[in-house]
């Protein structure tokens, strides 16, 4: 097993001076840190501990700790102590970006998904495939709760009633009020409540282009919406995407100029894989040129709550000028999956979508939207979130930590803004299915990154989920699959 | 208003014979039935109490019921008494088969269709519009007394994790139990679970055919399969349907020659809008005819456990030796449509339609799933199931009487065997888009015909709804109803 930590801390600060004894301290702490004794989150000891352990000056641990916050690996919280900050730059270094000729593609990669998602549904599983949040970390108890105090009268409108095609009135005004930084035009009327967000996408697709039109993606992008591009006969056109700012708009420029393009799919904020936040500049060019162009944008922002650093990133809607972007999200990562409760704010396409809802499943179900409106309603969320965003935060950066203790020199990874997936480049030996099979055989269950494109060209990548608490099982899951690769390098 | 019934016991009895007394006060009786007196499913007076009233002797008024018994108008329960039996042909005759030339058919009823499915879901509304089954009907005590025991673990379960995108595997096992008469190999693993019926129709034609390609279906037929036609770009083949039998296999057969034909979609059972019961033969010669020429059929039978009669009717997949038959259903006439719980049996479809439900929606919600396999586990479905066909029965029943009450000379009624919804036949000069539009000002919700087909033949139709308990109210709707159509008739 390697212990490799790329252009991190450590290596700057040069042997010569660990002659301080603070300093010799503080290098002790980033050691355990990035070994993974002491977990991002995490508590340090106190001062007067390591005093009493080390027999160390109260000062000189002191400095030790204000050394290791001027390095970025640990913060001082009030009347508390010093924490391990969960730090994702600097871990490994970020794959490049991978250049290809864009041209549209019939994507084909159906069959070979549905036995992947089967693994990754398995139970029995280590789940580091999907991006799925840890039960424990989703408020069921405070739902059931909810559930169980739904008034009779209520309870039999929820029942025996067809909800409105659109969704529940009160759900949609209760999203609608927290759209400020996705849309400025957003009201109750403009939403429409789908079965999760891959509906919103799909209905979306539907409204926007037919059968045999090409629909621009992120290459890599979620593999479900290569697949639902799929099924709608339509043609995706991958473009090259910077793991760290998203997609290139020269490059798009130049393949719409090349291309009969009918309308793109992004994913701007905390992509899934690559966990890139796209430059604000960056949202508003590309929407500026989209508008001029009438090339419909579907911008999935499920993940848009999910972020790591100080603000919630804005939406591409929020600068859309001519009702062209179709904004998608859910509650499927935030709240529940099983509730299946995600939306649309389709712009200027709304009755289509509206229309194309209530011919495929006439409406979601009545009483999802009525827990989601309820929790919404109970004003819990915003403090669920803050929590759950702490908790994932510290999950990825563990995750990463364990990946640069485990994988073998070489590997590079990204360092997500937000989200739940950790993109992994291998050595150029190495077969992401492969790695796939061998984990699968060893009850882990992860991505391959050919399953993130049309094309071949992420053969060596795999993604890994960090939904899941941190624990010593995932932990040896990560080891295993270390193994696996170093194996599989030869 | 007019108050005239066609071909009825009334007529039989020549007024000739009316001097004996107990055929008197049978023909009052049989009267005050047809006149809304004594609805459908009520008791009649007692044997007793007739005769304090109207000083006939026990004996005469025993012989009146015994004739009406004979008539067909009335059952004697044991130790209950006579109720009036709900009688639902001869009371008006049945519209004739309407002839035209089969051609593939461009569908565009879609921007008719949201207007008016916008006026049935109004709660102001008079609902004879859509076929929605009475909330009072509905087991929504017993659901809901089912949702407050969910252990805690289990709601976790049912809120935190994604569901098996085929369903769950508890409720689809339920389901394999009950499909006996529907199919003889169908078990749990061939079920996909839905939400809603009109979703599993549409994924599997997604399954069967693409855009461009034709589908047979009957004439006139649900309009929600006519919108999933047109949303996926196919073409509609309407065949001549006859109103108490369905589907002409001659005429099949000859469209069949002359077209190319990707596969149809049929409602054997209790047809929208018919009503019929396609004979068992025909079933058999229908489904035998397609295995021969490998054209798949999707059987939409929603409204199969919905018989007036005595037995629930066999399904066409049941006679299937190919796989060829993708039976559709659901749980939202007789259950809840608010769960959005439908199912698919898609024979040798099975992964087309999964990894299709998979990619648009991932997975069914968890929570209606596991609230319907409840109740059938709880073995009250059945139970459940004979109330309810009893009280639709009298309402289809209660509706025509006061249909053949109120409607003008010359109007034509369905006798439905089964299901929600009656289809009338109106004086050719009749609108019934008019109708709808002066019904709508009036606060009524019915369907026109023309909804029914991609072509303009039933322009004078109309479809009337039977989900809702009998009540005054609705007796009032009906004779408004008239009241407009005799106007229109001028």
């Amino acid at each position: 097993m390697h212990n490799r930590l790329g252009g991190g801390m450590a290596a700057d600060t040069a042997a010569g001076e660990v002659h301080f004894r603070y300093l010799k301290l503080a290098e002790e702490i980033e050691q355990k840190v990035n070994m993974g004794v002491y977990l991002a989150g995490e508590k340090l000891p106190s001062i007067r501990k390591l005093h009493a352990q080390t027999g160390l000056s109260i000062t000189t641990v002191y400095q030790a700790f204000i050394e290791l916050e001027k390095r970025g690996i640990v913060e001082a919280r009030q009347k508390s102590g010093y924490y391990v900050k969960p730090l994702l730059h600097q871990i490994l270094p970020t794959p490049k970006i991978k250049r290809h000729r864009a041209v549209p593609k019939k994507v084909t990669i159906n069959n070979l998904a549905s036995s992947i998602v089967e693994s990754m549904g398995d139970p029995g599983m280590l789940r580091l495939g999907g991006t799925v949040v840890d039960p424990d970390l989703l408020p069921h108890k405070q739902l059931m709760a909810a559930v169980k105090s739904i008034p009779a009268a209520r309870f039999k409108d929820l029942l025996t009633l067809y909800e409105n095609p659109m969704g529940s009135l009160v759900l949609r005004r209760q999203i609608a009020k927290r759209t400020l930084p996705i849309s400025h035009r957003a009201a109750a009327d403009d939403i429409v409540i789908t079965n999760g967000c891959i509906e919103a996408v799909s209905l979306c697709l539907q409204a926007i282009a037919g059968p045999g039109e090409t629909i621009v993606v992120e290459s890599p992008t979620y593999p479900w919406i290569l697949q639902v591009i799929e099924d709608l006969g339509m043609f995706a056109l991958e473009l090259c995407t910077d793991p760290e700012t998203g997609l290139d708009l020269a490059a798009f420029k130049k393949a719409v100029d090349r291309n009969r393009v009918s309308g793109c799919i992004l994913i701007p904020n905390f992509h899934n894989p690559l966990g890139f936040e796209m430059p604000v500049e960056r949202k508003q060019a590309v929407v500026a040129f989209c508008n001029d162009r009438d090339i419909p944008i579907i911008e999935d922002d499920i993940h848009g709550d999910l972020y790591f650093g100080r603000r919630r990133p804005v939406a591409m809607q929020s600068f859309d000028k001519k009702g062209l972007v179709l904004y998608c999200s859910s509650f499927s990562k935030t709240l529940s999956p099983g509730l299946r409760i995600g939306w649309a704010i389709p712009g200027a396409f709304r009755d289509q979508v509206k229309r194309l809802k209530l011919n495929s499943s006439i409406a979601t179900t009545s009483m999802g939207q009525y827990l989601v409106a309820d929790f919404l309603k109970s004003g819990s969320y915003d403090r669920h979130l803050r929590t759950l965003r702490s908790a994932l935060k510290n999950q990825a950066c563990n995750t990463a930590l364990a990946v640069a203790r485990y994988f073998p020199q070489g590997t590079c990874l990204t360092a997500p803004r937000g989200g739940l997936t950790l993109w992994l480049e291998l050595d150029a030996a190495v077969d992401g299915m492969q790695v796939f099979h061998e984990a699968r055989k060893r009850k882990i269950a992860i991505l391959p990154g050919i399953m993130c494109s049309t094309t071949r060209k992420y053969k060596n990548f795999i993604r890994i989920s960090c939904g899941f608490r941190w624990s010593k099982k995932i932990e040896k899951g990560i080891a295993v699959l270390g193994e696996i690769v170093t194996k599989l390098k030869g």
